[in-house]
């Protein structure tokens, strides 16, 4: 038995997110299927992030093991040859079998977009979010520095989903501004769903003047998901890395 | 009577070009629609360039005649409300009867985006050509001498349009390299069906070394399409700019 690790980029926009469900399109599940095509056997892998419907990825990582004896090198031709172009695999490599794309992950890296021409560009409607009003960066920058470290992120996490160890570490939290973009970087031990997003959310809220910078601090110590901001758009999202 | 300018930026992907034609999605179709629902009555507009399927736009300029009194600003309004996400209105203003968007222009300046990463990208699938080939970009901008100035540009033309007179002047033409992207930039008096795609196509032929920098000029003298290189794809071209 053989483990194969996978690099991959793609854009989340006509993708119902990366996990297979049935009947719709997922990135998953375009790559199983392309993965059945190579293999002629129905191959399982296994993502290090379970992206939403519409986020998109610089550096998703997957894993799947085979008994086939063709090359990594060979799969990753076959498979950017079959595959959509809006997917694309930038590595393949053997790996140990004790390697598994989610439960090894030590870190993962997203980063946020935001977009601040005066009007939405067409370019960047699937790619970025459009906001046009003032932020206050120093207001921002001082939020995040409530939420980098070890917390309970249960206000930050989707409201339907509220199982499951709410302990998460975060890295580091910054916020460039070049020209007219605004990126968030946000590098975390893990991600609960939604809480990237949610995270730029609140703190988006914190620029336009609607939330003290304190108030983050606030919302990160009541553990309750009404306490913070709503849910950034999907489409500004992109998981930039992994590492083990 | 009122004349109307517009500048436009739009996402060239899902339309079959600038012109209008029966039964297909085009960019001027789909504004005239708008313009109807807007002013209950057809208005027909004009644009500066007929771009071609899949080819972009930053600064498409058009316009069109009106007895409305709505303001300008209205009207840009109205329309960035109705329009698709992948066509935006960034300017509008009432200017002289005599403008004509296409008879009125001096000079437009295309540009051409060509990435150069290892892979393709899922995210310039429709934005840029790929070309991960080492490129002799001292040979292409030599090669851009020759074709800079009043010229017989029937070489560089669609060979299914040969009607019409083929001098153009090439104000400037310049090949910028940053990171992954290489950028031609091409301004002119005006230009011929598939001219701009049809120079890039040549200068990578010369940037492979299948042609030498003088070749370009003995294609240009020939005055015959199939002296020159091939077109380079559709959806690496950018309408950047109009002067009038």
């Amino acid at each position: 038995m053989r483990n194969i690790k996978l690099t991959l980029q793609y854009d989340g926009t006509n993708y119902h997110g990366w996990q297979v469900q049935p009947g719709l399109p997922t990135v998953q599940g375009t790559i199983e299927d392309k993965l059945h095509e190579i293999f002629k056997e129905r191959v399982r892998i296994t993502g290090a992030g379970r992206t939403d419907v519409g986020v998109h990825a610089l550096g998703q990582v997957a894993n799947f093991k085979i008994e086939n004896r063709i090359s990594a090198q060979a799969i990753l031709r076959a498979l950017n040859s079959l595959l959509p172009r809006d997917i694309a695999v930038v590595d393949a490599c053997e790996i140990d079998l004790s390697f598994h794309a989610r439960y090894s992950a030590k870190r993962k890296l997203y980063k946020y977009l935001i977009v601040r021409t005066p009007h939405p560009s067409p370019f960047k409607r699937n790619y970025a979010y459009h906001c046009s009003r003032p932020l206050d960066l120093n207001a921002m920058r001082l939020a995040c520095g409530y939420l980098i470290g070890e917390h309970d992120f249960s206000s930050f996490r989707a409201a339907d989903l509220m199982q499951g160890d709410p302990m998460r570490t975060i890295y580091s939290l910054e916020i460039t501004d070049k020209a007219d973009l605004l990126e968030f970087y946000i590098e975390a031990s893990g991600f609960l769903k939604h809480m990237a997003r949610n995270i730029v959310g609140t703190l988006l809220e914190v620029g336009l003047g609607r939330r003290e910078p304190l108030g983050v601090r606030d919302a990160l110590e009541l553990k309750d998901r009404r306490a913070a901001g709503p849910s950034a758009p999907q489409h500004g999202l992109y998981l930039v890395s992994v590492t083990y």
